[in-house]
């Protein structure tokens, strides 16, 4: 089967930026990209679809998050954040089950496609369920069994459910699912937990997912338990050893930083969390000045409280020119790199996060013929500074589509939604 | 013509917030709300409009933009400043004639509709074309003719052409359009231009517009040139006799705060603009304690780079608490009540800008159905954390339907674009 997409705008990666070609045709054989120029191919194509006044563009990675929270949406919202926590959050999630985050995890996947994610790096219970819902939906998606626990108890059954996790999905689905390692965070699990665990990790060759320094207070924490930073505690139980995504990572000193860097460990941004929780500002820039990789996330709808890319890109975009009163901080280059090929690169999906032939056909489009999209000076700005998420009109994930104009091709919407009321938890 | 609202959700105000009734009846006499309650109206209706699924909110007024200003939409997005401004904006707003801004506003009106905005204040050059897309597009609007002028010369002109403008059109349009006084800025104006032209403002019983200590280089500079502050300039120059609106105010000090509030100055707060000009952030929450009354606006398309006061709400609810580290700073019923009920009467539209009986019937309307905004757990949660100004399905100004569904019942939108091609100025 081969679909060529004709007179689109497409943007392509030119060296540390993009550029947009107007005109251009892009063919999808399979599952990979077989054709892209500004000429016309003169090999037969199955099928044509006119892209004009479109801009094809690839997925995005959403590096962190915790998918089957969209359950706990808006819950406790403008609670302090310890309330919100151990009043609300909590005491639902003691009562999940398999269906309800089977439910959750469709939900989420349909908000995530509609806002353009093609992959999505989770942490959250019961992710055999989630598993289910990615291999049925077609979305791809760095799952993991991660270790949470008391602070002082040696984890042996959370790292043989992992690794058991692990063994069975990893690849699963022609490698739409990536297994991950990884461990909650400094303060749930144990010293002797994370030693073994990053062991087994680096053993493996695994990729592995933490929360890093998300508050201040965890890191004052983390300092007066272990008489060092999150950062110091967690390279010296040997997790940097594997290749590390570290979500949040607001909370760091100088010499964390280094640490990051010298360990090559990539920091998920996730902005809006960030703000909403009042954990406070990421040193992204700065870090990216020091030679840290940058991704992006939008952690739990629990705290953010969508699954919208766009959003966080944006906030990314224009946070930190405003934090260091200079409007050149960041720019849409570095948020779209940070949001497509930076993030596919973290998964592990090196062949993913650009358009180029021989890549996979990870594909979003997007409609410019809104009023907010007009007129088109700038079309890299306006994906970043303008765009809304609902101007995603299709998206392909290894060459299949899951959605256009506003269908889910591979969910049951309707089906998703009574089972969202059926699993309610109270 | 009577319309009757049936089985939706509706935003009603409540003392200081908001609550959210389901099941809800609201009625519409030509212009104005004549019926809402939980319980079906007896008397007949002429035309009955389901909202089963849909939320009905008071339509957000956009206290702050220049509403032409997306002809330059992602234009020098990603430049410092001063080029941005100097080498970009200027030399090009040289170029503007009254086709092109009437390209401009129409253009923005059909993105502030879609968006969910029933009015906005603007200020920016041929404000009569502005006007002739409000009343032909049905929208409300305060315009102005501002005064802008070289720092050292009385602007004996511009304060004429202002009071031709303001006796010619305030109250056009069955009082859709009021005219407000508009001062550029302080840098912009001289102090004989300010403190007369303020002084015809308080005698006429006029709004004032202003731009006010956007920047720390504006209050620095302002300090060298003046010997006082931005907000004391005005305060001396007169200017706060009359009611004013003061957009972005990110460089005040204590004493400029007590200012703004003995004197009842409204400010306007543009959080989109601000961060990403790298202006910084104005210090909202520490006003809103002190007893200022703050408002919300775009600004202009050129440093937003869009109309959406979705996205302004959105940004004023979790940046302040990312700033103070404290998840507690906004709300959503303190974001609600800035983007309608504070908006409308900083317009002077006392009977606007909340859903109860006896005012204009200025109502837009939220499609639940997106992923995004399931499950229901806290509607006024998601409208504020969640939703997407695509979300927007109906808006209604002054009874008339303006815009359904996707579609601008007042504007032909294809010629709208056109037009923009047209009067393209580069």
């Amino acid at each position: 089967m081969k679909t060529l997409f004709a007179n689109g705008y497409v943007l392509i990666k030119e060296n540390d930026g993009f550029t947009v070609t107007d005109h251009a045709y892009l063919g999808v054989e399979n599952d990979r990209i077989c054709f892209l120029s500004t000429q016309a191919p003169t090999e037969p194509f199955d099928s044509v679809i006119d892209m004009r006044g479109k801009l094809l563009m690839p997925g995005l990675y959403n590096c962190h998050t915790h998918s089957a929270m969209v359950l706990f949406r808006g819950i406790g919202s403008d609670l302090p954040l310890d309330r919100w926590l151990y009043e609300k959050i909590f005491p639902l999630e003691q009562k999940l089950n398999y269906e309800a985050v089977l439910a959750g995890s469709y939900l989420a996947i349909m908000e995530m496609l509609a806002c353009g994610t093609v992959s999505f790096s989770d942490m959250y219970f019961f992710p055999e369920a989630t598993a289910e819902a990615v291999l049925h939906a077609g979305i791809k998606a760095n799952l993991t069994r991660h270790i949470q626990s008391e602070k002082n108890i040696f984890d042996r059954q959370g790292i043989q459910a992992s690794l058991d996790f692990y063994e069975r999905y990893d690849h699963a689905g022609n490698g739409r699912i990536f297994v991950d390692f990884s461990l909650h965070s400094e303060y749930a699990c144990a010293e002797q937990t994370a030693r073994e665990y990053s062991r087994l990790c680096y053993e493996k060759g695994g990729r592995m997912h933490i929360h890093l320094a998300e508050t201040t207070r965890e890191y004052e924490d983390c300092i007066r338990r272990n008489g060092k930073s999150p950062v110091a505690w967690f390279y010296d139980c040997g997790t940097f050893a594997s290749k590390t995504a570290a979500a949040h990572c607001v909370a760091l000193d100088e010499n964390d930083i280094r640490i990051l860097k010298e360990n090559q460990v990539s920091v998920v941004h996730n902005p809006s969390s960030n703000l909403k929780l009042g954990s406070g500002f990421a040193k992204i820039p700065e870090m990216i000045d020091q030679g840290v990789t940058v991704a992006l996330g939008t952690d739990g709808a629990a705290s953010n409280n969508n699954l919208n890319m766009f959003e966080e890109m944006h906030l990314a975009a224009i946070i930190h020119n405003g934090r260091q009163q200079n409007s050149m901080v960041m720019n849409a280059d570095t948020v779209l790199n940070m949001a497509t090929g930076i993030g596919a690169r973290l998964q592990g999906r090196q062949d993913c996060g650009e358009l180029k032939v021989g890549n996979k056909a990870d594909i979003i489009a997007i409609d410019l013929s809104a009023p907010h999209l007009c007129p088109r000076n700038d079309l890299k700005s306006l994906l970043v500074y303008s765009a809304q998420a609902s101007d995603v009109c299709m998206v392909m994930v290894d060459g299949k589509l899951l959605y256009r104009n506003g269908e889910f091709l591979t969910i049951d919407r309707e089906r998703v939604l009574y089972n969202i009321e059926k699993t309610r938890i109270r």
